[in-house]
C-alpha cells in the first residue's frame, strides 16, 4: 500500500482540509496516510469524521511554517516542523511521497535539502497544471524553484515534465513546448535559441517555441521555462482570473435586471468555476528530488488535498524518479 | 495643430474602421489626419463620412504590408508601404505622429530603422497599457520590441515608461515597479537584481519588486520588464481572457435556464468587457524612437483608432521626447 505524508499543518485553513481531504483520498483510492503535525490540534480535527478503519496514522511535529516564515530561515529554525518531519518520512522510506499546502519556498527549500536531487538532475523544478481551452490540462515548468537557469537545466525540465504527465494525465507521448516569444527557431532570448536546438536533438516529442497563450490553447501538453519567467506567468494567471471574475460579480450586482439574470446563470458559473479550478489537478510536483513531493495552494480544500494525494500516489506508482533518470542518461548519451 | 499620420492599410479590417476612427478623431480632438495608403481604396471609404470640412488629406502608399508578412523582409522589400510612408511623414516633421494598427513587429522595425532611436536611449520599448483593479491603468514594457536587455537598457525603460505615462494619464508622479519573483531586494534572477539596485539611486519614483499579479492590482502604475518576459506576460493576458470568455459563453449556454439568465444579465457583460477593453486605453506606443509611434492591436476597431490618435497627439503635445532625453541625462548624471 502506498503511503503518503501529508503536513497537516501548512495550508491557511489548517488543519481542516488537509484532514478532510486525507480521510477522502484513504477512502477512495486506498492510500494510506501519516497525518503530520501538532497532534492536539489534528486529532480533534480527525474525530470529526468517522474513519475508524481508514489507514490513517498521526505523525508528531511540533514546530508549525507559516506563510510569512522565510523559508531559508524556516529550513534553519524550524527543523521539527511538520514540513520536515514530512520531508524526514519519505527520506526514510516511511513514506512514499508527500504533500504540502504550506509556504511554497519553505517546502521547496526543505524538501530539497532534506530529500536531495537526483542523481542526473542540476536543479529541481515546480512544475504547475493549467486546464485548456481543448478540456484538457497543460503542465508549465519551471514556475519558480530556481532563476537564472542554463539550457541542459531546461533540457532536463523537458524531461521530468514529460514524465510526469505521463504518470499523471495518461498520456504516452505528451507534446512539450518551449515558451518563447514567436514560433520560428530563431525567436527568443539566448537561453531559449540554445534549449530549441538541444531540444530538437533529444528523445523528448519537442514541437517548437510555444508563445504565453499556449498555456491554455491546448497546443502542447508541457511547457519548459526558466522559473523566472514561469512564476511570473503563474502569478499573472492567478491575478488576471481574480480581476476577471471581480469584474464580473461587479457588472452583475450593478443592476437589478442583470441581478436576476445573475442568479439564473448562477449554474453556469459554478460550471465555469469548476472548470478553471485548479485544485481538480492535484497541485504543483517538485519535480527532481529523491522522492515524491506534491506542493498544493495555500488556499487548498479538501478536494483539493485529497487530488494532490491521488497524484503524489500516482507518482510513487509509477516510480516516477527511476524513469527520468533512465530518460536523463538516454538524453545524455544522445547529446 | 497636431498632425497625426494614420496607417489606413494595416489592421485586419482595414481601411473601414483606421478611416472611421480618423474622422472621429478629427473630429472630438481637432487633430489634422493623414490617411497614408492605396487612395482607390481608402477615398470611397471616406466618402462615406460626412467629413467634407475636417482635416483630413489622403497620402498615396502602394505597397501593403500583411499580418503575414517578416517585419525584416517587409522592411526591406516594401519601402512605399503605407509604414514606410507614415514613418517617413514624421521624419520629415510633415506629422507629429504616427499610429496603426498592422503587423507589429513591421510597424516596430520599420518605425525603428527610419525614425533612428533617441540620443540617450539605447533601445526602443513597447509599452501595453492594462486596466487595474483600482479603475486606472497600469503600463508594461518592453513587451516584445526587444530580448536578452541590460540593465542600462531596463533603467531606460523605467524613465521611458515613467514620461509617457505622466503625458497620457495625467498622474503627476507615477509608481514604478520591476517585474520579479517575490517583493524583496534579493528576489529575482542576475539581471532584475542589479537593474533594483540601479532604479534605487535614479530619479524614478521607484517603489520596488512587483509580482506577475501586479499587472492588474493598481499596486503601481508603470511596470519594467525585459521584453522576452513582457510579451509572454502580454500574450498570456490575451490567451487567458480569451479562454475565461470562452468558457463562460459556453457554460451561459449550456442550459435553458442559464440561457434566460445570460440573457438578462448581457447588460453586465456589456459593462465588463467594455471595462476590461484595451481599445480604450489608446493602443501601445514604441518609446525611444524619434518622433511618435503609437501601435494597435490588429483587431482594432474606430474607437481603439480614435483612442490611437488622441494619444499620439497627446504625446506630441506633451513632448514627450524632449523630457525623455532631459530625464535620462539628469539619470546618467546621478548614475
Amino acid at each position: 500500500m502506498i503511503t503518503i505524508a501529508v503536513d497537516a499543518m501548512g495550508g491557511d485553513h489548517a488543519p481542516r482540509p488537509e484532514v478532510e481531504g486525507s480521510v477522502l483520498a484513504a477512502r477512495e483510492f486506498g492510500v494510506r496516510i501519516l497525518l503530520v503535525g501538532q497532534p492536539n490540534v489534528i486529532r480533534p480535527e480527525l474525530a470529526k469524521h468517522a474513519a475508524p478503519n481508514l489507514p490513517i496514522e498521526i505523525v508528531a511535529a511540533s514546530d508549525v511554517i507559516t506563510m510569512e516564515d522565510h523559508p531559508a530561515q524556516a529550513f534553519r529554525r524550524k527543523k521539527d516542523s511538520s514540513v520536515h518531519v514530512a520531508a524526514r518520512l519519505v527520506r526514510e522510506a516511511k513514506a512514499d511521497g508527500m504533500v504540502s499546502a504550506g509556504n511554497t519556498g519553505a517546502v521547496m527549500t526543505v524538501a530539497k535539502f532534506l530529500l536531495g536531487t537526483l542523481e542526473s538532475v542540476d536543479r529541481v523544478a515546480l512544475a504547475a497544471p493549467f486546464p485548456n481551452a481543448k478540456g484538457g490540462v497543460s503542465v508549465l515548468l519551471d514556475v519558480g524553484a530556481n532563476v537564472d537557469s542554463r539550457p541542459e537545466h531546461l533540457v532536463q525540465f523537458a524531461v521530468m515534465g514529460e514524465v510526469y504527465y505521463r504518470a499523471t494525465f495518461g498520456n504516452k507521448r505528451p507534446r512539450v513546448g518551449l515558451l518563447s516569444v514567436g514560433e520560428e527557431e530563431i525567436k527568443g532570448n539566448e537561453l531559449t535559441r540554445e534549449v530549441y536546438t538541444r531540444l530538437k536533438k533529444s528523445p523528448v516529442h519537442f514541437v517548437g517555441n510555444v508563445e504565453g497563450g499556449d498555456l491554455f490553447s491546448g497546443a502542447v501538453d508541457v511547457i519548459v521555462s526558466d522559473g523566472f519567467v514561469g512564476n511570473i506567468a503563474l502569478k499573472i494567471c492567478e491575478g488576471l482570473a481574480f480581476q476577471i471574475f471581480g469584474l464580473l460579480k461587479k457588472s452583475i450586482n450593478s443592476s437589478l435586471v442583470s441581478q436576476i439574470g445573475g442568479v439564473l446563470s448562477k449554474g453556469a458559473f459554478k460550471a465555469l468555476s469548476k472548470t478553471i479550478d485548479y485544485t481538480e489537478y492535484g497541485g504543483a510536483p517538485l519535480l527532481g528530488v529523491r522522492g515524491v513531493c506534491v506542493i498544493g495552494h495555500g488556499r487548498s480544500n479538501a478536494n483539493a488535498v485529497k487530488n494532490a494525494i491521488r497524484v503524489a500516489a500516482g507518482l510513487a506508482r509509477a516510480r516516477m524518479n527511476e524513469k527520468i533518470e533512465q530518460e536523463l542518461s538516454a538524453a545524455a548519451v544522445l547529446a
